[in-house]
């Protein structure tokens, strides 16, 4: 057996894909995110749904709902009232979908029946041509296919595709499949360039990635096309939302968000070089389109993904992962418009970068896109789930006074299931698989089976604390002897990494291919590789031009953010200013938060004492010793309300 | 003749009133200001009042306007879209207070004709027990002091009243006065202890202080009382807007804004430590509860007066003097929670605050009050106000990216004739007479006639170049010698202050009296005080729990707040830091802005070279040399749109 591994020359050219769900388990610290996901967010979902009044709607066995009906939704302590909405639809598949991944992790046969009753209504709902939109079979009658731009239609659709998809992979049930692949071939025979079709697509994209998920399952190649479709059609002129809008009577112009730039159809995609609108709807566009750049190896989509890559990463991401800063148009605005108490960034926005940049390792593995999906996965994804899975963030701002708590549910409860969903699916985004070729995109204590072609599986252990230590052991396992490429992210945060094969050092720099390091060699049962990832302390420092973060420094230790929190420091936050000698200890707290790596330093604080009842003065404060300790990022507001701060003064 | 003045032991016990406005001629700084208001301003006011419809309302020979009927008020440039609304009566009332000062300053004789009209029309609403509300007259007629907590009735009165007060000084007619004083009569009659009135006060406090203003320039003690019933009647339980909500049929709580907080009802004055709720409301409460203090020489309201002026000058004001950080509730908020960008700092608010320094200057001249005045006065109010007259800032914030810009009209407004009134008042800001007492509050190149009692008159003429100069000459013209204290107010912002009288030099500490200079002497014709006034740059810096500015510093010089303009600085105003040693060099410059004084530093600024498309980074942003450019605070959006910011880094 050689222990030197050959030399990648060049990136692999195979397309990637991820793992479907069951093909990884995880433990360690994904483990525990997903147990709170089985064992209490999936439940949670299904109840706080019903108690939304989802059900009344879809049912086609009960009366039809009046609009504006409050419910009220409460786990005992908070509440949140809603009322019936258009989308709903969309937070039943995404339900589904959360239930179905659960369902690998542990039996739940009472909610697996709950589902399946769901799911009964979906087929009773059914329309004989096929189509199921419970918003325009019930609420709406005679006005589907009416507003495309506005009501969420094909987002709906696309969402219980998702949903159809996942349960049926998860409990090999067929019935939502049967209504989504009926529902999708009354979609396919709508939309399309032929005469007597619609040339149009949906306000809100998700359809077009819930197609490719499709057309994977089924091997129905109508369906990535009628995906393509959507994506090529988006922006063109004349302008369907225009058109949409003089037919159903009203003025192009009174559309509520001004600008088509709202919903990314202000130019045709391959043109469009900048991140703007909506940021969920931007995710979920770009996500489709690097589904088709690689499902077609279009290369006219790949080069407008990476500018609006580029795009985002230099100029609209937060340092948590989150992104959209503006609650108004719930999305992007000016370059460098990244304030932090008031940063939108919701939960639904960074859960869409992750399936956009895992997306993009379709097209080989490349740390451009991993390093920054590890960054929303660890931060401000997750930040959107209590870590008991009972309480959600929509937005998830970088500062807080202590009013920004966690709630039971929302008006439009588009996070809980979308958090919920990813999480229970996270082994798919840790892997991938070609022919040929295996990837560790990130790392965490699981076990996973990959097939790399030709009928050959390999199974891959890793062993590691990670994300608070970053030694990783990954030891395969095939039937034989088997060659094939096994590709390690070294991530973009480690600033020395060694690797070691079989106990043999690997000379990094030439193995390394896009930030993998990239092992092309016969593995045999049992091989090991390990992984020394050293994970400093690191302070971040934001752009010069974003004005929020000016003077201002963050703390990272490996792909974790940290904050400070109120109930852990006990100076107003703002008061305290990292120096710049200022050392860290690192420790991990077993019984903090589920168990977490803390940071401590001694910091400064300016000092209130002598100001004498003034408010202001010319004497510059004096500054005292200051204690001060951070916790992962997304793990705050865990515990009693109190202020937050991720940046804190002192760049 | 003794050159050394008597040194005061004790303050001057005698009741302090502002000189009435046509008493105080000014010129300089404040001349221009007041120039602005009379050629421009005043028009301006009426032209926008009747183009919002105004006139429809209160005129009962034109046909009712219907409610929410969309007026546009235009500059040509800009435009406003406003309806109408039940307080228009309030700002028809200040617009004629407004014009009325103006008058003075030059004769306008068509404004005068427009005014005319305008109180024809009110004297032909008033009905005949007295009652003149426009409102309820015509638009909702018989629902009369039904909701005084939310329907300005009273507050709308005592607008008209103050302007009908200022008219009849200003022109000698009588028409609006009779017309308000029959109206004051049916309040009296209405409101009071007595069986069968009511004991109620308005949400909208206002008619407190006009009926201050009507008793002394009627000489009607009835009208004082009326005010002091209101004071005391306010916040006592069972609580009167409790029991009027429950008269309308209404449930109390639903009031809109929730907590009687917001218009200061919630405990009875006396009992009141903190500033609360609506920002203008409390001004103008507190300016009544100072009025009252001094004319019953009340101690308890002036020990609850004194504690709230600690709370809004510990924890809540502006160090612009503007104050009410939200726009939610027009007002104050948290301790400390003075945010910059978002801050509300309404322009009526500040020129509020002046309203109540300077009647807390009735009970003795004191810095404590004054130099606040000062500072509202010359940076918070008048920048509300553009400097040519004809645009106007409701909200005031410190910082700015460049969207925040003057505006033509409002829908509620209240503050165009608001700084309207004040800046054409101002003489009677800057000077006090009491019998045998006259103070300068404020410096400015003025001319004053006080009043000193006994039928003896003193003519003060200020010649200084203040704000930009500290040296201020006072030369005093009696008829013949006569004995009197002069009180000169040593601002608390000045470090190093010399006086002499007559040329030689007084020993400032012996004769300082809580803040003021008090030179008893006999004054004869031509004595002169030279007043020397440090007037160095200043950094200020915020007490610690103030989060906005923590880690930054302001500029002030001599009275005025400084701010950087994008149009003067050419990188984004955060990415400058002001290093401890930078050196200050202060330029008057004669063509900038009206004449100002501006401020240039060499400062540093993070660099954005060689961050190569990266959002964050490990590495501390680089600093290279930036000259900047610091112009005041009030002058601030009068020439291209841009960026602005008070509070720099570098604290």
């Amino acid at each position: 057996m050689s222990a030197q591994p050959a030399v990648a020359a060049a990136p692999p050219t195979a397309r990637f894909r991820p793992p479907a769900v069951p093909k990884v388990s995880v433990s360690g610290f994904w483990g525990d995110r997903v147990d709170a996901v089985a064992d209490r967010t999936a439940d949670i979902l299904y109840e706080r749904c019903v108690a939304a009044g989802m059900l009344d709607q879809i049912d086609p066995d009960r009366p039809v709902p009046a609009l504006r009906i409050p419910f009220h939704v409460t786990d005992g302590f908070t509440a949140s009232t809603v009322t019936t909405q258009m989308f709903w639809d969309s937070d039943l598949g995404k339900t589904i979908e959360t239930a179905a991944y659960c369902l690998y992790r542990k039996p739940n046969p009472e909610l697996e029946a709950k589902i399946d009753a769901v799911i009964a209504m979906f087929e009773k709902l059914q329309q004989e041509d096929g189509y199921c939109s419970s918003w325009y079979i019930r609420m709406q009658p005679g006005k589907r296919w009416t507003n495309l731009r506005d009501c969420h239609e094909l987002y709906c659709a696309g969402h219980l595709i998702e949903g159809a998809v996942a349960y049926y992979q998860a409990t090999g049930k067929r019935a939502l499949l049967d209504v989504m692949i009926r529902y999708a071939d009354h979609i396919d025979r709508t939309f399309g360039p032929k005469p007597g079709q619609k040339r149009g697509y949906c306000g809100h994209e998700e359809i077009e990635l819930a197609l490719v998920r499709l057309a994977r399952v089924t091997g129905e190649p109508r369906y990535m096309d009628l995906a393509k479709f959507f994506i090529d059609e988006r922006g063109r002129q004349p302008h369907y939302f225009d058109a949409e809008a003089r037919a159903r009577g009203a003025d192009p112009a009174d559309f509520h968000f001004k600008t088509y730039e709202y919903n990314q159809s202000h130019l045709p995609v391959r043109e469009q070089d900048k991140v703007v609108g909506h940021a969920v709807r931007a995710m979920y566009l770009y996500s489709g389109m690097a589904d088709i750049a690689t499902e077609y190896g279009d290369p006219t989509l790949r080069t407008a993904l990476d500018r609006l890559w580029d795009d985002l990463n230099a100029k609209r991401l937060y340092v948590t992962g989150g992104l959209g800063p503006s609650a108004d148009n719930e999305g992007f605005t000016a370059d460098y418009d990244l304030p932090n108490e008031t940063a939108y960034a919701e939960t639904c926005a960074a859960v869409g970068l992750v399936f956009w940049a895992s997306r993009m390792l379709g097209m080989g593995p490349n740390r451009r896109y991993a390093d920054v999906m590890e960054r929303a996965l660890y931060n401000g994804a997750i930040s959107g789930l209590s870590l008991d899975g009972s309480l959600f963030f929509y937005e998830n701002p970088l500062e807080s006074r202590g009013g920004h708590n966690r709630w039971v549910w929302h008006r439009c409860p588009c996070c809980p299931p979308n958090i919920g969903r990813m999480v229970a699916s996270i082994g798919s985004y840790m892997y991938g698989e070609a022919e040929g070729e295996a990837a560790v995109h990130v790392y965490g204590a699981s076990h996973a089976t990959l097939d790399i072609g030709g009928g050959r599986t390999v199974r891959l252990t890793q062993e590691t604390n990670y994300p608070w230590e970053g030694a990783v052991r990954v030891t395969v396992d095939v039937d034989a002897p088997t060659r094939f490429a096994l590709s390690l992210r070294i991530p973009g945060w480690c600033r020395k990494a060694t690797l070691s094969v079989a106990g043999i050092t690997v000379d990094l720099a030439a193995v390394t291919v896009d930030g993998y390091a990239r092992i092309d060699r016969e593995w045999r049962a049992g091989d090991t590789v390990d992984l020394a990832l050293e994970m400093a302390v690191e302070r971040i420092y934001a752009h010069p031009e974003v004005r929020a973060d000016a003077g201002r420094v963050a703390l990272q230790r490996g792909p974790l953010l940290y904050t400070l929190e109120g109930i852990d420091n006990p100076v107003a936050l703002n008061r305290i200013r990292l120096p710049d000698g200022a050392g860290f200890t690192a420790s991990f707290e077993p019984d903090l938060l589920g168990g977490v790596t803390t940071l401590a330093a001694t910091a400064e604080a300016d000092a209130t004492a002598g100001w004498n009842g003034d408010l202001y003065r010319t004497e510059r404060p004096a500054r005292q010793a200051a204690p001060i300790k951070a916790v992962p990022y997304y793990a705050w507001d865990n515990r009693a309300p109190g202020e937050m701060l991720v940046w804190l003064r002192g760049g």
